[in-house]
């Protein structure tokens, strides 16, 4: 039931077509129906720049090529996240100007053309070259999301100075995405340098006590640097939608 | 807004004291509004034979006193759980009527009489004497809610015959909720001698390895025995709710 | 030892044919052969609408043939659970009218009609399509234990909005099962929705600190709504069986 | 050393005051020292509607005092988080227009004017009564930070209606910080019914398997709502620090 | 139900004062009251040499005198573990012949004469002095079960010369119970040098990462030498307990 | 260096063939090279009906059998626990005496006749038909140390009349050995029934939060019945091996 | 047994008043007694610039000063770590020379000269001021340990430049000690900076998940900078007992 | 920018080339490019004796070919480490005088002949044969590392005597890293034996309650001797990385 119903209800009860009790009863469980509708509205503010995505992971080629089929027909962008290369390969057959990225392991459908709807550029910075899945998951997610982004990789802290070597790139920032395994210490040190957010990935990279990320997880929920927060190991695409949040221009 | 509101709304839309517009921007928040209504017939439901439940853990006597005296103008019963001795006998100064258990840390206000609204007696046993405390706040608490509730103390399974001697009475009850710390193995053996419902509590009782209800917990969820389900750890309260729920009759 | 071979005991020492402290001797002994005279009893009324279960996770199908030949005999519905494909095909060439679930992976052999033995319908509720497995085997398994059963799917805390919308449904129920991962939330919303018990199946869903169900698990036990009581991570079967025993008709 | 003592440095260089080789002997170590340079222009920066802040617990009386006195020379609003009353009331006596918050334990000397430096308001929800202490820091931190702050209390996810009949609210903030204990499910709620950035606060209320915040904590790590990142365990004050973050306009 | 009383009931069936019927429904019932009888039998072959035990933790001083004065009519040695000097007082009040040990935290009451039902010595290793109160509860306790004891203090493996020193008080042991904080390494050094069983028995000394005996418990199940089995952190009477058993001479 | 070249040491000294600081240098380096002295009485008297033991695991095929093949010619008996049957078949074909237990994962060589060295029977206790391989190994185990074995399969708590119906074979018992997965609840109840040893196997059968074991061990070190010793998750080498040294007659 | 012991058995062999059996007796035990004589040896040079040590926690006033006298007759310095101010107190009554650092929470009395047997300088590094106890206690038992010490406070990873602005200080140091709590990131950042063995010392500072400095301990176990090991959480003492052993001068 | 560059910069000021506020603005930069010139100092001093290191797990043969390659130009001494056989057989066909070592799984180039960099040997002690892939790993770094490198192998604890025979090896190392997995005790009893540095690595050896490594690397953090540090589990590289600048030679 939408805005259009509600009146007809209304209209319908005006003119007598609807008596109250019948009225009562319809709207009685309007509440839930309503709720819908406000969520219409909701959903609609909020897909103004976001794709559709699909979680890949644990989804067959066939689920995922059906659901993207039924998504492709509205025109929107679609991004599939923890995807396989062969499931892509697959996909390709039928989107063949969709595109596939190996590290990041999305795929993306772009139906409409690329926006700028942030204010201001999200930075992705990626501890060390095993993180790079994750920060790629986030950059491309990012970038589907209609949001500018850079991206600075392999700049760990046991080699502090190549992280201060590019303090310009981090003061321009209007966001920062930190994703970091083993002890996850370089979001702390981020949060020292700028004055914007900075949104900590931990990545199960790692080996022994790293304990598939715990240790980077716990690392970051204790930062003793200001402005820090945290999402699930691994979580790029999570970081990404955060980001956008933070990033897009107040849309009224 | 109740459902006598909502007539009012729709009468002043149907003789024309609303207009539409004005009838459709008041419905269009209706929804949690709504929800409301819903809401209140769902706690009036619940309500019918369940007292009023103040969690007395971490209040101050004052912040007691005064949630009690806003529910008692009511007439309602009233529970408090996890009271002192100290803030109960405070509350037994103003409420001379009330009743304060030491063991099961409860303070009971009884304003309507007791009635018995289940399908049959809450069964609840308890391993070992330690475990006491929770076994009472249960029994408390069952009885609160309007059950006939009956007590088994002292059986755990290093002497199994102490249980074994009692299966009569295992099996005139229309739940069980089984209380036990250390290695909380209770439940499976008395889940393999019954066939009604049986809610496990596992206690902090015990030291060492058995880290503050851990192990009872674990032991309890991984019960080799059929139709156990379990609740938080010392949740003698919370297993007494739920067993009014299964155990009552239904109002229709 | 039945009661027969008891009757036949005591009759002997009535004419004389044992003496007494033969008596005392066998019956010395007795407590436990006894024991499984009150077990059988007791199974006998527990078996009422309940089939023969297997577990199927680890066993060869080999294994599972045999048991099954076993038990066919005796004319009970057989349940099979956490089977895989191929072992399911194996059987159906011996057992052509059993029934293969590919999502629960259940098979089925119905030898006696359904029956409705229940006070009223279980309802499963499933956080997320990922979640399904889990609820597809507490809905089989609910359904061979001969009670009615709901199902609703993909109704998750992060669009509140289409949980609300089936109340009605919610309200109907006699006992609710949610089965959610992630963050585990569901029961909490559900449970606070109705006044019917809540049983919470935490499932393995999710990835980095959801550590396998872990967060789901903590988050079911810690739940702020009266009435939720949990079971193991994954156990689909486990709430079933709990349900059938909430829902089930007094056999008096 | 500051731009100051820099340019007098190559003012020397160029006069002929210093040699190139006294020159770059000073300038070698520079890096660390101009480093502070930067930092003295981002702490600037940064400080611009930010008070000084003291983390008051673990520190004496005396500690806090001899710290706030060297602090209040520079005109600056000074924050104490997690101070006692005992150690409030001695500040009070020195500093009368000093306020302590007895519930947030927070003490706020404001010396310069409150301002609104951010884009819009925080919201700061909070899922129970025990959870106040986390949300008041939180409040009293984000106004100390120059933002304008609203404040929602009591809207746990067990009475789901209570946060619906808010969702205006909900809809106005910039940022909104939801904070919660026990199963710490609300962020994923509120995060499904909103599109701007969500903090989740887990906190330490809850008993048995709550583990002093980590069922909360991991149920917000795994949130299944977008656009929600974590702080530490009770951490109000880290909380709305990034919120402040978010909030607050480009200073351009 | 004891013998006697089973005599009469057959008595009665043979000289016609009980019907069949009546007979066998009150066997029906036996089971549980005749387990009683078996244990009774078993308790009674377990009592020789076995004082009655009193957990003394968590109990009032009152509790524990009303728990003795039950005890002490009936003539056996009582033993009372984990009680403070304070209760221990008011007991030696009622009892002044009884023995307060302030490091075992034990108090015993000796009524009948120390006896050895041994096959041999048990020997207890204590690996620091930090240590002692577990070792010391596990002395106290194996002496008033009735077993020779011999002690060796502060054998820690750090100066392992300390206990290769007396190899030859290890070979002369039963059975030897190894009691050990911090790596919890001594059990398996003990392991390696003798062939009966060690009992090891993990304390919760050390600091950190010893996590209250974890780091000592895992050790020790983990021993990589043979024959060694463990107990509960800081379990030193159930250590004894099972020495008691494993050093018991056949009764037969 | 063995007793023999100690004597010739001595002589030597006597007759003046080594001078006193020749001597002394050579004995101060002796304690070691005397320890090993001390250990070969040792294990002489350890291996006194002891099989000589392979850990099969992670070995190749190749690695077994060099060792066996060294090991063979002493002409003792040979056990190899946790070994494939593919790797088991290999050793068939270069000794086709062994015999592989597919159940076990053992493989033994019996060189020397089976012999009885203890005082009485180990009993070995199952709870479920899954926890069968770690039963098995222990038996295995016990068989090839020369101990007597008895066996008692699928007697877990769920069905507690099951063990009850067996009490004379546990009290027959010299030793018992419970092993048990899931909850682990089966060492208590055994436990509290007999007063012998009773040697708890964890298992990490079961699912969920089960978690590998650790439910089942905490629950047995948690045992709130005496006497009962806890081994490593699924070391029925180990219990075996305990077991041994516990119900071995003494030599002398 | 020592040198002179052994000396006085070879001469009584030499001149015949031992027999070769006696001899050889006497000797067949001396393993152990002649690995004290190792030890002694080891204890001595391990000694050289090594004060007697007492751990004070858990130890009485009483205990305290018996051990000291006991230690102190043979002129050594002595260090008594985790010692409260209260037992200082007393000691320094008897002790007026001794000297007590309330930060430390140590008490030296220094009976021989301060030595200087390093290599050079051990540096002491701090991430924030809540960490100075453990700092401290390294530093004073570095020193009591005859090393040069030198330390730097609150110079934690969320202002890098107030660490790079001392670069001079890291390198001149022999070995590093880093002590931090909360997220520990510290000793990356100086492991990347130096080429010196560092050893990170997690503390217990930070609250919720810190886990009490489980997150600085997985932190430091997973630090990506090479040439960094972790001793326990607090055990400051520890740390400077390896850095002492990295800076000692070789005695050869 | 080095050294070179800044000189050029000061000259081109004082020449008056560069104006002071051009001068400002790129000295404004400079820390960081200021701290890149540290850094290559400090690596360059790093370096003397260090080979190039590729961690090799989780890269493909392409990848480690491709950095292999680019190094390879520069005349170092390369390590891969954690490379498998097929990976290594790749490079072998590229670099034939490569070496791969099978049980560390390493693969080193030698480029520049061995030196001998060290104060002194580094022994490498093994508990079991089945951490010898972490201990190989250990032993072949040191190598590349230019240090003299001794092993001692299958030392475990539970035959200490086997230890004791090695005291004079143990005496003679400079620095000792000792390998051990399941209690991980060995290190404790080293540490007891020796007067130089010991640095522990936890093996993932062991099963059941080892918890991968857990077990043994609390064991080894909670170790009762004195200067034993601790690195991460199965990091054999790091330990040898962290003895080698514990062994170095002062470089001035």
């Amino acid at each position: 039931m939408d805005l259009d119903d509600l009146k007809h209800l209304l209209t319908a009860l005006q003119v007598g077509d609807l008596s109250i009790d019948e009225g009562l009863e319809r709207l009685r469980k309007l509440p839930f129906e309503d709720a819908g509708i406000a969520m219409i509205d909701h959903h609609r503010a909020l897909r103004q720049g976001v794709p559709e995505v699909v979680f890949g992971e644990g989804k067959s080629t066939e689920q995922i090529c059906t659901i993207v089929q039924r998504m492709v027909v509205h025109g929107d962008n679609i991004l599939i996240t923890r995807i396989s290369g062969e499931k892509a390969h697959a996909l390709s057959n039928i989107y063949p100007n969709g595109k596939y990225d190996p590290v990041a392991n999305t795929y993306c459908l772009q139906q409409k053309p690329e926006k700028d709807l942030g204010r201001g550029k999200i930075l992705i910075i990626c501890a060390g070259t095993s993180d790079l899945p994750v920060a790629k998951e986030a950059a491309v997610t990012a970038r589907m999301f209609n949001n500018q982004v850079e991206e600075l990789v392999d700049v760990g802290v046991a080699g502090i100075h190549r992280l201060l070597a590019h303090t310009d790139i981090l003061r321009e920032a209007s966001v920062i995405i930190v994703v970091a395994g083993m002890e996850g210490a370089l979001p702390s040190v981020v949060g020292g340098l700028v004055d914007v957010p900075v949104i900590a990935v931990p990545t199960s990279i790692g080996y022994g006590a790293a304990f598939g990320g715990v240790a980077a997880l716990l690392g970051m929920l204790n930062s003793c640097a200001g402005g820090v927060t945290v999402v699930n190991i691994d979580n790029g695409f999570g970081a990404a939608f955060a980001a956008t949040r933070i990033n897009r221009k107040k849309s009224s």
